[in-house]
């Protein structure tokens, strides 16, 4: 199967090339960036040469949709939605990466992106790429709206607790990332000597995803949540750790609660629920989600932690983790 | 002032020598470590040749009595409490940087420590070594007992707040530590590899130090306090950051906030109220705590992020910042 | 293909078992280490939960000869070549990641491993494993001693200079590693604080891997080499950096010598000639020797620098590519 | 004394800032960037919150002169000699950080700095400030030309060699530094992921570093050198560490070199000579530099290695340490 990837030098673009080269079911047929001349891609990141040598072009959506059967839009929030239109229309399959179609109400996006949305049609009609629930609906799919970074470490950890009814509504999310959540771009403040070894909290209770994590928990957990989310950056490599307390709803051990968890998960290749509170560095260049717990001693209090690779599980991983349902690939290919 | 640091070669006793050799009104006189035979203090650790040269010799208490007069205890949380009972009898000034004289109460102590505690009569006496709260007290002290690093920042956040009644009761406290706070040990766990672009949390709601905040909170708060406490450990050079979720339990905003904070903290010449959120490296390598906080869009919510250096404001640093006051010099002589 | 890993704990042991997870002509057969009793592996390395949960034992040689037609021997110096003895009696096919076949003169081991050799007959027939120059002696070898880390490097980069006699005797090299190339051990050296943004010079001159180079350089090259070798170590996660400079022989310049390093390697799938000087990251995560260089104005000196990670190229990918060509596979089998 | 800054936002000025505000001798009354309006200093950077508010200006060099006795330039090059004319016209003292006044020959300024020299006459006057070399004319000076980064460790490391005429002409050095010493600019190649872990060689043999270092050598050495020069970028937070490889021109001992310089530093504050090979870290946060040294087994090679941090004997340090011997203060103030 013939594939493009429209954004293809940002971090996300460029671990979707990654994982796309490596993958025995499909072929790279285009890829694209802002660049004004088309330059081989192994130039722009020499990490490649040999691997993906092919011309990385300036983004043409008529070649792009003449050369491929599934495109991955790795593209700005509000500059996809124009591009999905398009190949939509052309018959195309499209995971798009951006935050464009995760969020059903025009008048949230509005308020979070500051632009209108301009494919309600689409909108509707686009399937929320949380594999591990929407499984059967991604199966029959032409659009994909891949979920947030932030969103699926959370969503993964919460959603078996709200949906068994076993935790309260009331949800406190802190959460760490490294620094590539935020694109590559030149920026002073992504100076290597403003990350490394720094930690600090930016957007408490606002941050763009919180919308998402909510539609998300509320729809699927058929309930009211009241979420806190507060976001940080911290001087890692890769990865987002959520720490997440709740109250539990109802007496429980731990026992039941690992036994809820893997239940959930017996046919979800990429969620491990862990004896121990997972770390980071072990889902690092994995498309694995891990999964940990521990209630206080009185029971009252249930902390939840969730690792994830923001870049892949969070997604390039996902995403390509999607196309190989939606394009009826065993789901693990080219993630295992 | 001759002064002696006995736990010398750990993390909190070496930025304490390092500390101290800059002092202008001190003389370091006696360092002593678990070294079988004295060897100078520059050759263990190279950094300091030219600067102090003087030998690290095994722990003799006596011969660290008769030669200093003040003595600083960085040992392992237990032995402390035996070597300080000493000291006071000689007559000389104490800063215990273990536990041992922070939790008033010898079940707790019991319960978190493993044993029991054997000078209950110095517990009594002992100076809580938050200088921002215990001044008057710690001028008159001789036995300071050095606050955890975790609670400096914690309870220097919430203390204000709690005081004049501004939050409710509930609050939930996840911090990320420096691996440094565990102690220089040969283990595997510390081994670089398993640090470096690495998060997780440990110990939730258990730790330690949650005994001692909540004391502290209490006592100086003036009433109960519900506290979730999740530490995390990662890969950082040095520091805590702590963040904080609360309740207001009032209308407030944040120039009033702003405002009651710095009136708390006018005479603190290292508490700093932030007009943002801090970032950890910018306390790094100072005595600094640094505090900020931003509302909920409704204002059910108050987070406060505080930073400090976990070996500095975290121990050292307020180790000697409590000597100056106990001994009469300048609060931030050899600090700034 | 059932296959072994002795010594699976270590770091060039878990990448071996990494690698090989994931390779597809072969079957995990047996694990050991110095644990006392069986653990899963999943259990001692997290990271591999739901890859690889079976048991790694304490090493019992004769079952793993039961269980396994091909081992890998990732064990300390000086214990490899009892084991690796027993095994080639029993028929099997080794993969020696240790010293102890590298280095074809008795008298010299002994030198630089303070041990006399026990296995000289398998010294003789051992084949030297740097794929790229002894492919076909490896195609028939049962006994394949894999190079170290500093030399893959190094020898890749001079080789085909020594051999087409472009350069004079004398090579200075000066390289950088991680320090992972150092084992996994409990080291107050090794801790984190202690290896995070420092780099250091060690064993100048007679490093262990000095002989390894010049011999292989001397027997390939066919001719006296002056080698100077400084190591270093420095706080990267993986890789090793080497930096080398030569003095050209004749007249060149680098349109030539970029064609007579593509012709040496144009058959070697894992060395990469690049248009300019190679960074360390670039080839992390892979088992690619990324080799660049550059002339001095006038000519007269050349320096070429070279990048591989060390385990991977530098240990467990060469060595999975070595059994790749040792037991018919594709070379790339399992590592692109 | 009044002392000025201007360019007090890259990563120079920065440090210089934060020694010159714990000076005790200096008061720090100007402060210049290419802010277009007065911002305060510790708006600009939240560290310096309570210890540097003063407004930090768009540069005024006249305003500057009014207010300041002693200037430090911390300016791009080709820009400082332009405000310095002007400044010393105004019968200020001058330290300039730039690389304007370093080199005596203007062609070869020209050569390396694409832009003719355009203050010839202070030029000749300008005393190249390697305190340690230069001591009495600095005490005299009123133009200090403050040395490179690279060139200090390197040039403290061989002057004492050369000058006594115990090596060979032949010098061969590798260099390692933190990013911090290309300036604080918004490229992408600065972003933490790029340099993170990263380690590459950059302008191997051509660094505009090369004949500031030759000059210095060979006019101090009274001799020719052939140097070749192989600088690195790694992902370090701070410092320089150099591996300077050269024959020894007569049969030495260690202990002899080990007296050799230690008697050329004994007057020296910031030079200390180990007894080992100093890793980085040991002076990263002071002014020193260290340097330590080793023969090859037969004596035929000796390896030295120096460390700096960058930022301060590489720069801000070392501009303080000449600021105090041009202005009679203590050699040590602010810097121990």
């Amino acid at each position: 199967m013939k594939i493009g990837v429209l954004g293809a030098t940002g971090f996300t673009g460029e671990k979707l090339v990654e994982l796309l080269s490596g993958h025995s079911k499909v072929e790279l047929a285009y890829l694209s960036s802002r660049t004004p001349r088309p330059v081989a891609y192994s130039e722009m990141f020499p990490r490649f040469q040999g691997l993906v040598d092919m011309p990385c072009e300036h983004m043409d959506v008529k070649k792009a949709a003449r050369k491929c059967e599934t495109l991955f839009l790795s593209l700005p929030h509000t500059v996809s939605m124009e591009v999905a239109a398009y190949l939509l229309k052309q018959g195309k399959k499209v995971v798009d990466l951006s935050a464009d179609y995760r969020i059903k109400d025009p008048a949230v996006y509005k308020k979070y992106y500051n632009t209108a949305h301009k494919d309600k049609n689409n909108l509707k009609q686009a399937v929320y790429g949380l594999t591990e629930f929407f499984k059967e609906k991604i199966k029959t799919a032409s659009l994909i709206a891949n979920p947030g970074c932030y969103p699926t470490g959370i969503e993964l950890a919460l959603l078996p607790l709200l949906r068994e009814k076993v935790i309260d509504s009331e949800i406190m999310v802190s959460s760490v990332s490294s620094i590539t959540g935020a694109g590559r771009k030149a920026k002073i403040e992504y100076h290597y000597d403003n990350i490394a070894d720094n930690i600090w909290a930016y957007k408490p209770f606002v941050h763009q995803h919180v919308p998402e994590i909510v539609y998300v928990l509320e729809t699927l957990g058929k309930r009211k949540v009241d979420l806190t989310f507060i976001p940080h950056v911290a001087g890692v490599a890769a990865g987002i750790h959520s720490t997440i307390v709740v109250k539990p709803a109802k007496k429980m051990n731990e026992k039941k609660l690992f036994s809820l968890y893997t239940g959930y998960y017996k046919k979800a290749p990429f969620v491990r629920i862990k004896k121990c509170l997972p770390s980071l560095k072990e889902v690092v260049n994995t498309n694995f989600c891990d999964i940990g717990f521990s209630f206080s001693p009185k029971g009252k209090k249930l902390v939840i932690t969730s690792c994830i690779d923001n870049l892949i599980k969070g997604a390039a991983g996902s995403a390509v983790q999607n196309m190989n349902v939606m394009c009826g690939f065993n789901e693990t290919e080219g993630l295992l």
